[in-house]
């Protein structure tokens, strides 16, 4: 065991901080201890044998197809090749040196093969092995802690089990047992879970939506390697910006209060809490072995800690994307621009709701904006306001129309400005040319301003030209979603952790 | 005027009710004073020149491209045809009688055309034409009094001003200035609108989700027939099952929550409240002239009324959908089955906060269908909850899967059952033929079973083939909806409605 363990970042906050140095020290021996895990130059899979139903077959076909560049050892009492890759007999048969294995063997092959990790000088070693705590039984609780006893005696560490362990595209690892080794682009959100399920989902949302991932980890019981540790790592990550998690329950509560309290005065951290509710916390003792405490406990803890709480996948996505794409942005003063269609008023009056109930303010525009708008669309009363309904604009004129999207965008009162956008509506009553030549002006705007330019794409009938458009201003880092409600939540949710630190 | 005018329905509660015969009888007359308004015969659109970017001229090349059966008269000083149609140079000219006016002609020009109006012995009429109460000048309010006095003088009735009027898909009259005349299915969804941008939204997402109108009407300012009339008109119309509302204010707040109360007893009324901020009742006070009255006073007034309240168009079309798909089902014991494909742990546990934080119930599977499922699955202690994660089913074997789906929504404890499928994960692990084969499953048992089955699609990395999905689900009449979230808010609001009544 390294001298300095990941755990020794786990003070309580009242005993000695360690020095400058001690820090720098700490965190070089987290780095490295974890290296294995996330950049490990060779893979045993076990097991994983010829046939291709068995999950540590296609985890090997995962890997080999996501191209990842370190030694890739398919263990397995059958004979054969997976993905041209020879079949070793066992762990100890493997020639090289193994830094990191995928475990997919039935419950009582776990302890065995552990004694082989230890031989083998294995440095981690995750387990999709499910079937202990989470059962319920003494037999699966002791075997946990058998797991955990021989792991120590060796130093290596396990992630899991009843996990599926590390995604990390920038070294080319695909996230969980399937054959098709998918990779999003390597970017600076990470994320950890208590859920495969959900992790799985939200790497599938990342490719989807541009939320780039540095590293993802389900770690399902986390017997060993728990939230804290992860959590620490990733604050010491330097590709990693934004942490995400998805937790039910943890066995050490101060010491993730402590982590997420450290960790959130570097990085932002959104923390979906599962088993919220009696029936939802039911479900979580039986998926992970968690104890989930009383959802005001957390509600009061991830606020105390700094930590933006989210419920659902959509606003932890949302927030993770308006992370990533707006970093360090402050401000709470925003611009609504509605109306690229005909009639922006019903969306005027409800963004007005959306906005501000979530705490946003969408102050008047300064005398100066008003009487530029009103030289350019004419006298009209609720053009002065905010939200702008650009409808107003003579005829729709399309130059006029990025005129004064620009003079509200410039507006010194506005720090950030969301446009509204129904393609639907638009595509009736303009053509698509038009409807090109807007989105041309907004990425050019989102690209030159400082502030922040963030684009509303509600579903609705022209589903095909939405998700090409919204794929366009995604990759041009342009925060897009698809109701102004969860645009402002997001908005808010990053105004607020920016604002309050 | 009618003798019994759709005034004298909204009496209170406490005056003598009219006899059966009496109800009839004004039924009658309501029903026959909107038939000019949904099912005109002739509809002159003026000013529709020979200019295509007249939004009048737009209204006329909609109508004709949606085949609307009717004589469609364009009016307007210039000459020339639109879509083929003569140009009448006044309202007076038209050789045939006029049921029904689309008027967008300049705010000064409008008494002179209800003088014509009254001439021609029009129906009704509803003005595009916008610039009256809602900019918040003397002249426009006393504009609108005259425009009432002179339609009153005559019987005719007004719809707006500031409004983009009627959509009826039944009788081919499409919604708005649109010269595509997109027309959805005819169905039966009403919903009336103080807003003509979110009316016409949701035309588009109803296109989108198969959520059919009988009959939309957006009216704007509301000078003469306001929410109530449309409301009681909706609730006398045979082909209305299900009632939406966006509103943002309304000049007479005790008619309109009597009028809310009494068709809330024989229809579901779902109503988005617009301008429940203070900022939000800024915007609608400039957008329709309506004073807003404080969100309290709404949400009290909506749950006293029986009405269905939502917050944006999300939640309003979700629960328009599900209306008009489940119709009268109580019920509030749901199933939930995830794990479609892999680790369904994480989806089970937020699935039940979602579920029971919006009042629904997860009661644990009877006795008999637990030993059932044990016996198909194998001994796994979660599956015996609900939520069933059918991730443990040996090798996910698709007759195992759907047996034990089957014996989820028999079991007698069961009242509906919601399925979450992550088409992007599924893919990942199986095929799409199995996909097909799982999803024809599925159209076959909402068919042929007396309990609702849900489906939940949440968008990820395979969009078209969700979206594809999705449309095959929502025609087989399957309600479907993008999150958990979102699905168990829409069936816990149909379940206390009915449940309720």
């Amino acid at each position: 065991m390294p001298q300095h363990s990941v755990k020794d970042l786990a003070r309580p906050s009242s005993t000695v901080l360690p020095t400058v140095q001690q820090s720098d020290r700490l965190l070089a021996v987290l780095l490295e201890e974890f290296r294995p895990i996330f950049y490990p130059k060779s893979i045993a899979v076990v097991d994983a044998s010829a046939n291709e139903r068995k999950a540590g077959s296609k985890w090997v076909r995962g890997l080999v197809a996501a191209g990842f560049e370190g030694r890739v050892y398919p263990v397995s009492s059958g004979r054969g090749t997976v993905s041209g890759l020879e079949i070793f007999p066992n762990l100890r048969a493997v020639h090289g040196e193994v830094d990191y294995v995928i475990a997919s063997v039935p419950k009582q092959s776990v302890l065995a093969l552990l004694d082989d990790c230890v031989v083998k000088k294995v440095k981690a070693i995750q387990f999709f092995t499910a079937g202990f705590s989470e059962i319920g039984t003494t037999d699966g609780r002791e075997m946990e802690a058998q797991m955990v006893e021989k792991a120590r005696q060796s130093g290596m560490r396990i992630i899991g089990p009843n996990c599926i362990g590390v995604y990390c595209p920038e070294n080319r690892i695909p996230l969980g047992p399937s054959p098709l080794g998918k990779l999003g682009t390597s970017g600076s959100v990470g994320f950890i879970s208590q859920s495969g399920g959900i992790a799985a989902k939200l790497a599938e949302i990342g490719i989807a939506r541009h939320i780039n991932f540095s590293k993802i980890v389900s770690f399902g019981n986390g017997i060993d390697l728990d939230a804290s540790d992860f959590l620490q790592y990733l604050a010491a990550d330097t590709k990693t910006s934004v942490i995400g998690a998805y937790l039910e329950g943890t066995r050490n509560g101060r010491r993730l209060f402590q982590t997420i309290k450290e960790v959130a005065k570097a990085k932002p951290v959104v923390v979906w809490k599962g088993g919220r509710t009696e029936v939802g916390a039911q479900a979580a003792t039986s998926h992970t072995g968690s104890l989930a405490s009383s959802a005001a406990v957390w509600v009061a803890m991830l606020k105390q800690a700094g930590a933006t709480e989210v419920h659902g996948l959509e606003e932890l996505s949302d927030a993770l994307l308006i992370f990533q794409d707006l970093g360090r942005w402050k401000g709470h003063n925003v611009a609504i621009v509605g109306g690229l269609a005909d009639g922006g008023g019903g969306i005027s009056v409800s963004a007005s709701d959306s906005c501000t109930e979530t705490g946003l303010d969408l102050p008047p525009l300064s005398q100066r904006t008003r009487e530029a708008l009103t030289r350019l669309l004419g006298e009209v009363g609720s053009i002065l306001r905010n939200p702008v309904d650009v409808s107003q604009a003579p005829n729709r004129d399309p130059m006029a129309l990025s005129q004064a999207i620009e003079l509200v965008i410039e507006d010194p009162v506005i720090e950030a400005m969301i446009v509204q956008e129904d393609l639907d509506t638009f595509l009736s009553y303009s053509s698509s040319a038009e409807l090109e030549r807007i989105n041309d002006f907004f990425v050019r705007l989102g690209g030159a301003h400082s502030k922040p330019l963030i684009i509303v794409l509600p579903p609705g009938s022209a589903e095909a030209e939405r998700l090409s458009l919204e794929q366009r201003l995604l990759k041009a880092s342009i925060p897009t979603f698809p109701t102004m409600e969860r645009a402002a939540r997001a908005i808010a949710a990053i105004s607020k952790y920016n604002s309050h630190r």
